[in-house]
């Protein structure tokens, strides 16, 4: 049996994990990209569960970053950055449900090279920043673009080449009554930039609101534990979702389930409350669902739990937290 | 002559600081308050540089704890907290302008005991909450309820009695694209709970959009460094302020000035980063406005800054720094 | 009556807070200065409970930085950085009393410019350090050499004339079992570049190993609230201290007491631990000694509770949390 | 060729890696076990570069829990804990060397169950602590012994069983001048409680004064990332060491080698100063000795880097950050 058949999704989703009609969404119908999580926008469309939804991504930088010679101080327009497809209404989902969104594929699109990367003022794990903010005067700006191709590779330079494992840098469902920045992930998702995130997983979001407006964008090619410099091998591509409610099921923060763990993911800074964000979370699900006593649970995490830096350049650091499905088995 | 003849404020602004014409917000002119910073709804007025607005202030819950018997996890319904008046539309605002506000006066309202400060699950700077998420059981919900008056100050118990010292915690302008809970401090001012807010002060908005959006909200009748349970002494207030718009003055982050110093103002997790964002501005203010070199600034305020801790509890703490007038002297 | 007479030194020390033999400590005296707090070396005096003791302490730097062209980074020869008086052993002193220290007075010695601030690489509150570890390059090191004058004050340029408010910035006992480089602060005291350590103060100091072993050193003629730049007005001085021990009597951290407050001090990072520190051992004092419920300790401070930023720029950050004494009234 | 033919320490150290003469550390030969990192105490063995050591280690409790049904907080007297072996002088460090260290083999030894786990208050990752000090109660204390097997593993229920992935907790040279508690992880190494310090990796550490003194102890038989409640499973072993020195090669802070990728650690507080401190130093390490140009370093670990984290509960955090060698190829 496929993992996914005795996934959560699988067994508690409206549509059972099994696809249902299919969309597409091209940058014609998408139209105006988004740069905040919210409700206030009418949907680009109406699904139900079980629906399968291809989109076609932009990179972060809506594609503007085209030369090795660009300054990126100059191009970009904060905070018109991080365009997210979107928002996705499903219907039947109200405030209290999660939305299950099985990750099918990412495919690069787009003339070659197609990757970015770039070194721009005040923002990066390594630099002074707007939060982080100090006198020193900030690194020489640096655009590389990159050939990404999903057999071959991300071509770095002629003696290293980089292993395609694209995955979703930001992905979520509208606040109940804020609408914030694509660059922020929090507890409805958003821009976690959490490599777990790929092709084969299932993230679980938190519903919000009616309709769960679900967003999603900002692939990555490649990514490193925190993307240290803050910007990924970003790239555009065509995403594909299956996506599934689960009624009455409310989580707190994203969860995520693929082959091998189950996880929980927390953003804030600084780093340790991300942590521990991540593995209260965790304890809580092992208590509710699989059978352990809190302190039990609290005990063996300390033993066998796993944590994934997702990002600390964002406004929040993210961090999951992970146990081996063959150590705590399946939920009830 | 008076110190605020010398302001920024009456130097700098269209309205030279002076009175123009007065407005009054009441509960029922306001009717729906706001639990967002954002510029997706419609003002609730529209004033020129120089109004003087009065507004009735709610409390933080929006007077729905009413007795020391109350259960405020019970009776609250996040995110519906922290009720704001406005927004106000400023004629003439516009992104890259700054808004200057006088604070004229806090007068408490309604039936006495009118201060409210409480003990709830998840909330306050020395138990676990969402971020600092610890698995140790929350304290004993408490509510207390303290009569308020302008005169003889807030009465604590038989043995104590704080002063009144009122303040504005929460105030600010719309983020540019985004709509933020009114519990959350950042760059366009909201929750920063800093006590210098308060009557006789300027404080300086930086303006993201046209109009401005200005909000208000949250008056505390005492607060002590760092707002340490999550809650002061919460009371309905009639707050008075004069409004003025400084075109083409750009700044990033809260500024204010009283008779005695200039402040700048961060908002950031951890502690440090706000206190870093704080002086940064300041130091870049001290270049900009003072004549000062910036490296000559880093080592006088090393010598004679001083901080202000507002919060310590909010999604964001917020840290004011501060330099005495009598050494810098007047700005440009 | 004096406050002093009421403090907490006056009524619970073992001389009642009065004045005993005299001594001083000379640089010839002391031969060796120390780098470490530990209980490593030989006392350099031992002194009953009343002692007074004056000693001339070093600055930080050793008197090593002599004129504005030097450069620290080749002059400094870490960790060989901010020299100690002492140890002194008190007679009587043991693990779980705590050393009660009146800071008599503070006068500055040698020749003029006495005084020194600097700007070093890695070392400081906006730069990158060791910890903040970033890859922006150092700002360009500075010496200032200034003259101090306890009548006429720090003389900062020709326009800028600082007032001359002197404290210790390292102040301790021994560990335990450990000893520590003279650059830390922790709950033994150390290098906590608190302003209120200051002439006309008594500092508690936990007791950890027989003798308590007393270092002293690091004056500063003037400090700004964080130490911003890493280093305030170091200047030699003529340091009076009056030594009494408190049998019996367990704290955990620095605690400190003037004529208008109760203040316990906290080290560590990131700095709102350092305030969850030194808040809850006030909480906890207030609880032990002064009548009050723990809940309702922590709620008053809410309202009326008061920080006070030593450095943010040590390995560990030290903040101050006070409560006033007209409002606390007087201990058990 | 094996990979450790290749390594630093195969090519670099003064014995080339070569096993020379072998000593064993029994608890009788120890004697007195060390609570402290320093240079104050007479070394238990003096060995040339190549020596293979065997020492039996403690437990981090000094085998003074052995019942369930004991309590911690009344067994433990702290700062007695996490017993070390060694100081071990090795003939020709110097400050400014390295010491390279192959981790041969660790072996459970002792009467069964020989593996320990506790909840104790004040301690852990998601708890109130002396840092991190919060008003809410502590968990209920809680001890947990184990049956530990090379071979089948660590026996957590009737259902669970752990691999048996030993390591060291704690491992480190003297600093120059200091004593630092052996619960404390640093820049000489100490409790790093970082799981990579395995059998057939290499630990490369900072020699900080004369003979370096190597300590050891502290042994975990396994580990999840974070070591969550502050306590892995602790058990006695007999460990192995193969003791290398490398001349005039000076590293800031502890660096790991394996068959399989390059790791530098930091330890501060926040955890992101940890990895700042972690990925800065491997920037460094890949511009100085594989060919990259720091900022490319910078870029290219932003795509490929890993980080582990080891503690999240000692004085410091502990973070590793590694890149693969299939990426960066062999240092020079």
């Amino acid at each position: 049996m496929n993992w996914f058949d005795d996934s959560i999704m699988a067994r508690k989703g409206v549509a059972r994990g099994k696809a249902g009609e299919t969309y597409a969404i091209t940058e014609e119908s998408q139209g105006k990209y988004h740069y905040v999580y919210g409700a206030f926008v009418d949907p680009i469309l109406r699904v139900d569960p079980g629906a399968v939804v291809s989109a076609e991504t932009h990179d972060a930088f809506e594609g503007a970053i085209r030369h090795e010679t660009d300054r990126p101080s100059e191009i970009l327009n904060f905070p018109y950055l991080n365009p997210q497809n979107g928002p996705i209404w499903v219907n039947g989902a109200e405030k209290g449900d999660t939305l299950a969104v099985y990750i099918d594929s990412i495919v690069p699109r787009g003339p070659q090279p197609c990757g970015t990367t770039v070194i721009m003022p005040e923002f990066g794990g390594l630099v002074p920043t707007h939060d982080t903010a100090l006198l020193t005067a900030p690194l020489p700006e640096r655009v590389k673009k990159l050939h990404v191709d999903p057999v071959t590779g991300v071509k770095w330079n002629d003696r290293i080449t980089l292993p395609y494992e694209p995955f979703i840098g930001t992905i979520g469902t509208a606040p109940e009554i804020e609408a914030i920045s694509s660059l922020v992930p929090d507890y409805y998702g958003g821009n976690m930039d959490l490599p777990d995130v790929a092709p084969g997983a299932v993230i679980y979001l938190p519903v919000n609101t009616a309709g769960a407006y679900l967003y999603v964008g900002d692939c990555h090619a490649a990514q490193g534990d925190g993307e240290l410099c803050g910007v990924a091998i970003e790239h555009p591509t065509v995403t594909t979702l299956k996506i599934d409610l689960i009624k009455g099921w409310t989580i707190k923060t994203p969860r995520l389930e693929n082959d091998k763990f189950f996880m929980t993911i927390g953003s804030a800074r600084p780093m340790e409350d991300a942590t521990r964000q991540a593995y209260r979370e965790l304890i809580r699900w092992m208590a509710a669902d699989f059978g352990f006593d809190e302190i039990d649970a609290y005990m063996l995490l300390t033993q066998c739990g796993r944590v994934r830096l997702g990002n600390m350049v964002d406004p929040k650091y993210t961090m999951g937290a992970s146990v081996l499905k063959s150590i705590v088995g399946s939920p009830r």
